[in-house]
């Protein structure tokens, strides 16, 4: 069978499944998912056997030490997938909702009810756990998934699919609701991309570098973020031992993902006082200062900030740093430079902070937080399977609620329209 | 300037307006709403000369008597342009609504604020009078949006545009908030459609050439239907006299429209009772019927329906009929030929009720009711930009708040991630 033939029946089969998804009750749904998670535990022998192919080959390739750890499926990541699906059993179910409802003069009465997107094509690079994520995310929101993960994890991800596929089957639920492309032939993306009767949204994960080849090649839409240039602005009226506080939780917690800190903004006024406390606490954390003139006087000797700094995601202990005259300046700075995603402002200003959640156009604005909070289970939405830094559907953190939609239902007496 | 450099600088004044359109509040938008209004019907004979020109171009290249109805800027049309402006001002203003907001365990308060998408690109073809009600849902909406109208329209949008554009600015508004692309080479579609940077939406409003056209073309997010292949399904239990009112009014009131009926389904135990009665109704208000065989026993003589009558969006006083077994054989035909437009059941029984509204797959499912009631209007949501028929971010009639989307706003007192 040739990779346009398989994907074709890989997606006629998901839209079928979909169907039957959409039907679904909680009870169902949720003993499918704990039905997953005992036998991931159960089988977790084979997988790990399959998952050390995966690993051994990474080691012959030379890929970095970060990635062959991402793509290690130790028992305790093991557990973890497990609990995630017992996690996302214990969420409440968004299908069937009925957001509003209301009467028209006419005696219509008129609701929009929550329903599954229907086939969601899920893209990612190495982490093979994200394969069981995605798959009880879908699962829950009662939408059918194509997984298309990334050819490093594929021995891991095809002994997943094959747990999971006779979990879902023994639970009542199509095994069709959670599919594993088992090629990574790239061809096999283009022809997914181009599925736009089938498949209803595409949600990449991974690289830069991905994410834009998918955004670029799709027919399909596309639910994504590129980077996160995260902003912390301090502003004069700020508490300054809690912005050094946010500053090195924001940047330092977690250098490596999106919602880090990547560039300090610091109110003219409180330069003088807080800048040396940061720099002390930020470099005490080994974190590289680059700085705008106005920093260099009260930080000297340390590296300049060139332009290409700005707009910089280091996702590294690199920040970048800069002194602004005042609340507009900084708003600016964020709307020329700033990726959407995560911007906040420490401050104990009344007028200011609601400036700043008014005007800053991202995803998630803060007042006095860490932009560490952009997630969707730290904002309470119990599960998260990405961020949309684009506006159409969602923008920000999306949860069990953002895979689906609604339709319009309405109930009447025989009304004609006059 | 070349056509490219000219769409160039639309987007960058729409994407710099958009900023500034964020902020204002409802106060100013009504204003230059009703400014908008009254500024139409003072210089509604400059506008009416100007679309003099095209109306007697459309003469020339023989465009059909519905073109040019469509193209026609009676005082009639134009009073009613400056009064839909009107009922705008009036409804209410969806931007800066908090969605929902809760509390954290760790204090913090998190909530969900809705805000303008951004800038809008509306891509449409004859009436002239879009171009002033998107102008004015985009503005109440908070967005900026470029308005690229049909060539057969040419002189009368920029008519419009001229006055809509002084009226905003006198009422303190930026004048590109709504710009008429001044040319018609289809070209300026393309470029319009690769900026996606600074256009946030696409919505194309005409027929399923232009629709095919910005939806294979576009790097934008685009909402759309191509086409209402709505369908009644007249269940076993049905008030027949009912069910014929509902025909009548489905397929009759005004053929030509997305929601108007295009297939009737008559559950085979009425299939005696009905059809002989909704024949003579709809051939009574002159509308062909294509049967199928089991209809065909009903109602001898009538031209037989082919395979390519069920797809089909007649847009005319024709009507297919087929006889199904039963409920399951009727909602399996809608999954097979319905557009996911707008379907509808006539029943007395609450289960087989239940049954369709949850099974159907359509963005307006109705009991008991005309399927000309998908309409933003009909349904509550006091205007319509458009209908959807893909699930991602509306399914069904778009009204202001579909213009907008949601960030997330977090207040905090210090707190950092663990």
């Amino acid at each position: 069978m040739g990779v346009d033939e398989l994907i074709f029946n890989m997606a006629a089969r998901a839209r079928a499944a979909a169907r039957q998804l959409a039907r679904l009750n909680s009870n169902t749904k949720n003993k499918a998912l704990l039905t997953m998670a005992d036998r991931l535990l159960d089988g977790a022998g084979h997988i790990q056997t399959e998952n050390k192919k995966d690993v051994e080959a990474a080691h012959k390739t030379g890929l970095s030490s970060a990635m062959i750890d991402r793509l290690t499926l130790s028992d305790a990541v093991m557990e973890s997938m497990a609990q995630g699906l017992r996690d996302v059993a214990a969420l409440p179910d968004p299908v069937g909702e009925v957001t509003s409802m209301w009467k028209r003069p006419n005696g219509l009465e008129v609701g929009r009810v929550r329903i599954p997107l229907g086939v969601i094509g899920f893209i990612y690079e190495s982490r093979p756990n994200v394969t069981v994520d995605a798959a009880g995310l879908c699962l829950k929101s009662g939408n059918a998934v194509i997984l298309r993960g990334g050819s490093e994890a594929l021995n891991s991800n095809l002994a997943i699919a094959e747990v999971v596929s006779r979990a879902l089957e023994d639970a009542g639920v199509p095994p069709a609701a959670a599919q594993v492309v088992p090629i990574t032939d790239r061809k096999a993306i283009n022809t997914l991309l181009a599925l736009d009767e089938d498949i209803d949204l595409i949600i990449p994960r991974g690289g830069e570098g991905l994410i834009r080849f998918v955004a670029e090649n799709s027919r399909i839409p596309v639910l994504k973020h590129y980077k996160g240039v995260c902003h912390l602005f301090v502003d004069q009226s700020a508490d300054l031992d809690m912005a050094v506080d946010l500053c090195i939780n924001s940047k330092v917690q977690r250098p490596g993902v999106c919602n880090a800190l990547e560039t300090l903004l610091v109110h003219n006024a409180v330069a003088d006082d807080f800048l040396p406390k940061a720099a002390k606490a930020l470099e005490g954390a080994e974190v590289e200062l680059r700085v705008c003139p106005e920093s260099l006087k009260r930080l000297p000797g340390r590296k300049a900030a060139a332009e290409s700094d700005w707009p910089a995601e280091y996702l590294d202990l690199i920040l970048a740093v800069k002194v602004v005259s005042g609340l507009d300046e900084a708003i600016d700075h964020i709307a020329a430079y700033s990726s959407q995603h995560t911007d906040a402002i420490v401050t104990s200003d009344y007028n200011r902070a609601r400036r700043f959640l008014s005007e800053v156009d991202s995803s998630v604005v803060l007042v006095n937080a860490s932009t560490r909070f952009n997630d969707g289970g730290q904002l309470g939405l119990g599960a998260e399977i990405g961020i949309s830094t684009s506006k159409l559907h969602a923008f920000g953190p999306m949860g069990l609620t953002e895979l689906t939609t609604t339709k319009f239902i309405v109930f009447g007496e025989g009304q004609i329209r006059i």
